[in-house]
This record gives structure tokens, C-alpha cells and sequence, in this order.
């Protein structure tokens, strides 16, 4: 979303704007040359980047003589450099600050600044320089936790676990959160076989729930997605940590039982309706696609189509 | 996930590990009597609370004189506290650090620890204090980004946009991100309404795409999901910040045109076959259902379940 822009390309912009010389630059510092304006007193030389947004990004850990530049003289700097931006017509200010150099975030935040995010050895604070509300893009607001529904379908057998540390003990699918970049399926199967011993193979996706607020997600949102696994290994191993009990179910009896999660329940239902029907009025499956923007690929989930459709060839 | 025990709980269950009297505490003081085990000269009153989880919350905003206390006295403060709950075999310390006190963010981090996350107005850093690599939950992981297919099957159209600040000027249908706290539905709704002016109902959830490592997600992952919405107002007025075009399409146009991206196209031809050969091939429909433990309810998406197996009525 956010693309610096080149220096060049950046400076060829300003000076489109504003004209060419020294007024053109946002650089600016305590008594350096060139591109300066009312460079304040004891401060440091403030380096930023113009986002195509219109927005301005100021990475410290690029600064040179970071250590020794105090807290005060910091936000006098910052300040001024605010202040200009605002002149200038930008639209916000992100400052990325390395963790040992905390201590330029109080000064920043009594300025107005706020976290946008943090994680493991940085912080992100940003500043809306408009009027009206931040039209800033949110970090990340969902985490993913993905359980599998592991049906053998010679036995019509499912596997279902009791989760240790709960208050209630109630059969549901083994699974838990996605790592960092794992795709849906992998998730399943890795969970999986780390709670059950069970080894398995992602058929499809069955469904997807959103859930807002959620405690165990520190206050963010949730989603949780069961797939449908098909097992190669049947001798269950289970994970004395995490789980009280793991059994092969008949699916009916999961169906019918009281002693489950309503989504658990329901999907049971639902795989049992497309056991007796057919897997295909149940599964969205998945394929492979390109970015168009990034060049990165994405699985893509959806009802199975029909060949023809998916190249169009004798459709009118 | 996390559950602080109340305190009175908290102390039988030390009790019942260490034996009752004052080194069961895990307070500590300088010059405080009590429960204190080796106070460090100088230091702060950390407060800690323990989780379900074996590990310690300390709250930074609920220290007394926190204003006063300097980043080096807290600093020998936290590294006694944490040598502490190590020997009494505690899993981690969260620490809870409001912005304007983030001067003792960079002490901590010397001590090891890390951002866990960060929002708005606070901070929260972990240190997992077992063997091996942590075993604490990550942070929301993925952004989630909806897109509205909103088609008016009397017409046969589709309405359809192309992004200003795009280098290709393909037609995609219209979307964004969802708002904390926004169910997908509700996302596709506003977001086609923000940028066309077209008014929509939500009928159902049609794809759902998973990529890594987003440049627009801050390098997090997405989730983007495209619903179908059936039009009830049909004048377009599109948002000419966002939008270059936008146009009532007809749907076989944008199910052959090479001027789309892949997955518009596969979900406008995925639509062509609901069209012809019912909606119900294609549609996730969706419920509303209660989760055991927190008493709140949520979203649930799969295929059509017939009614007879979602009460199991007559089923055997």
C-alpha cells in the first residue's frame, strides 16, 4: 500500500510542486546547508521519505548520531519538522523507531503521535497531518486459528479431541493458530499431527467463522476456518499437554451429541450430509493463482467450477 | 487465552507450591515489608499478576510513582523481578507499557525482552522465560480486506471499478478493508457503497484468498474475501478519489475480458455458473452462533445445509 518513492523521482515531484531550490526540500537540520527551512536550535537532521499517498516516513534508525541525541532536542525537532509537513500539504507521518531507541516515543506521543504497531525489535507511530479522522490503513486486525476435521471415510470415523484447561469437556477438532505465513491447510495438518500423532492430507476448506473482540485475541478479531482432512495414519498419539482425551468417533454419534461446540456439531452435520451426498456439494477447494501487483501467489478458495467454465471455452 | 486469576486464588495456588509465609510472594519492594525476597536497593513496587498459563502480567500504569522512577532503577528492578519468577518456574512476563512511559521499553529490551504488539496509546512486551522458543501466542496476523460482486441477475450486470494509482487500469469489483469490529458483510456493503454510490444487501461469501507477506499488510498476511450482494439502488455516483471508472458490466464481458485481474475473473465466471445453474452451487451462506466460553456469538460460513441435518430431524 504504502511505495516510497525514489529520491529522484521524489525530488523531481517537489519540485513540480513548490518550484526548484532550497524552499523544495523537507530535509532539514541545525545548521547544515542547503536544503533547509528554519532549522530549529540543537536538533538533529530529520530524515524522511514521501510515500505516494502523500505521507512521510522517518526510519531512525537511519539517523546519523542516534545514541547521542537526547529526548528533548528530538521533539524540538520533530515538532518543527511536523509543522512543515503540515505546510507542505502532507497527509501523515510514520516514524519507525528501533526498540533500544525508545526513549524518542514519549516525545513523539506529546506530540501526537500514536503506536501503529510493534512487533519484536521495532515500533511504528504514526501522525494524521489532515483534517477529519485518520484515513491511514489499520495493521493487522484478525488472527487465524484453523482446526481440521479429519473423516476416514472406509470407517465413517472422525477425530476428535477434548481440550486439557477448559472449564467444559467437549469433543471438537483438533487445530490452533496459524504461524507466520503458513497457508489453511498447513495449519490443519500441522495441528494435527501435533496434537493427535495423526498424519493427513488437506481435501478442502468446509467453513469460516468471524468473531470480534475475542479475549484470546488481545481485544482483536478472529478467524477460524475447519477444513476437511483426509487421514494416512490412524494409530492416535495425543498430546498429554494440550488435550484430556482423542478418539475415533463415528460421525453420526459426533452429529448427534450434546457434548460438543455448536461448530463442531454443525460441521459435523455438514460433513455428513456430504458424506452421504457428496464431498462436492460441501468443499470450496483451492487453487493456486498469481498476484497481479506483487508477483507473489495466493491460494484462492472457492465452490469447485467446472472446467469449462474456468477457461470458458464453449461458453457463450 | 490469557485469564488473570483473582488474587485471592492466585495466592492459595502459591501457597499450596512454596509452602505459606512471606517468601511465597512474588512482590517485590524496596525497603517494603512483607512479601519481598531479595529487594534490590532503589527499585520500584512491581506489580505482577499471574495467568492460567503459568506466566506473570505486570501493568505499568498501576505502579505507584511511576512518574518519578527512572529508567535505570526500573531496569535493576525488572532484572531482579524476572531472575525471580524464573526460580518459582513462571513461562513469561508481559509487560504493559503505556506510551507516554515507553522510557522503559529500551531497559527492558537490554534485558531481553520483545514488542509483542503495540496499539494506539500502549505497548505490550513479552520475555519467555523456558527453554527452547517461545510458546506464547502471536498478535493478530492478517489484515482482511472485502470486495462486494454486486450483481443484478434481472440485467445480467455486474458492477465493476478500476483503481486510480494503479499502473494497470484493470476492472475489479469494488472493496477495502474491513473496520475493527466490522463482520465481512457488512464490509462489502460499505465499501461498494463508499466507492459507487450503489446500495447492496449481502447474500452470501463466494471466495476467500490467503497471501504472505503483503507489502500493503506492513509485510503481515491477508485475507480477502469476495461476497456476492444483490443491488437495490442502481445510479452510480463513484468516488472519483479511488475510482477512474465504474460501470454496470455485463457479466459474460468481464468472464472473457483479459482487461481484469485473475481472481476477478474467476469469480466473475464462478458467478456466470451460479447464474445458469443456481446460486446455490456457489454460495456460502451464513449463520449466527453462539461460542461456549465468552457468551458472545459469531459469523459462520459454509455451504447450504439442508434443514433436515442442521436439527437432525429424521436423520439416522
Amino acid at each position: 500500500m504504502r511505495q516510497p518513492l525514489s529520491w529522484g523521482r521524489w525530488r523531481a515531484m517537489l519540485a513540480r510542486t513548490y518550484g526548484p531550490g532550497p524552499s523544495a526540500g523537507y530535509r532539514w537540520a541545525s545548521g547544515a546547508q542547503g536544503y533547509v527551512r528554519n532549522p530549529p536550535v540543537g536538533a538533529c537532521d530529520l530524515q524522511g521519505e514521501l510515500d505516494r499517498f502523500g505521507g512521510i516516513s522517518v526510519r531512525l534508525a537511519r539517523l546519523d548520531a542516534l545514541d547521542r541525541l537526547d529526548a528533548a532536542a528530538f521533539q524540538k525537532g520533530l515538532q518543527a519538522a511536523v509543522q512543515q509537513w503540515r505546510s507542505e500539504g502532507r497527509t501523515a507521518v510514520w516514524l519507525h523507531i528501533p526498540i533500544l531507541q525508545s526513549r524518542f516515543i514519549a516525545p513523539a506521543a506529546s506530540l501526537g503521535f500514536c503506536f501503529h504497531h510493534a512487533e519484536s525489535d521495532s515500533s511504528t507511530l504514526t501522525l494524521w497531518l489532515r483534517e477529519g479522522p485518520s484515513r491511514l490503513p489499520g495493521y493487522a486486525s484478525h488472527q487465524v486459528g484453523v482446526a481440521g476435521a479429519v473423516f476416514d471415510e472406509s470407517t465413517r470415523k472422525i477425530l476428535v479431541v477434548q481440550d486439557r484447561n477448559k472449564l467444559k469437556n467437549m469433543w471438537k477438532f483438533p487445530g490452533g493458530l496459524s504461524e507466520p505465513e503458513e497457508d489453511i491447510g498447513d495449519t490443519a495438518v500441522r495441528e494435527v499431527f501435533e496434537e493427535t500423532g495423526i498424519k493427513s492430507e488437506f481435501r478442502s476448506v468446509l467453513s469460516i467463522r468471524q468473531q470480534h473482540t475475542n479475549p484470546g485475541a488481545f481485544g482483536k478479531s478472529d478467524m477460524y476456518i475447519i477444513c476437511r482432512l483426509k487421514p494416512y495414519s490412524f494409530t492416535i498419539n495425543f498430546c498429554q499437554e494440550e488435550c484430556l482425551r482423542c478418539e475415533w468417533m463415528d460421525l453420526n454419534d459426533l452429529a448427534k451429541t450434546e457434548n460438543t461446540t455448536p461448530i463442531t456439531s454443525r460441521v459435523a452435520r455438514l460433513l455428513l450430509y456430504g458424506y452421504r451426498e457428496g464431498f462436492d456439494k460441501i468443499d470450496l477447494t483451492v487453487e493456486e493463482l498469481p498476484a497481479v501487483y506483487t508477483g507473489l501467489f495466493y491460494k484462492l478458495y472457492h465452490k469447485e467450477l467446472p472446467e469449462n467454465y474456468k477457461t470458458m471455452k464453449g461458453i457463450d
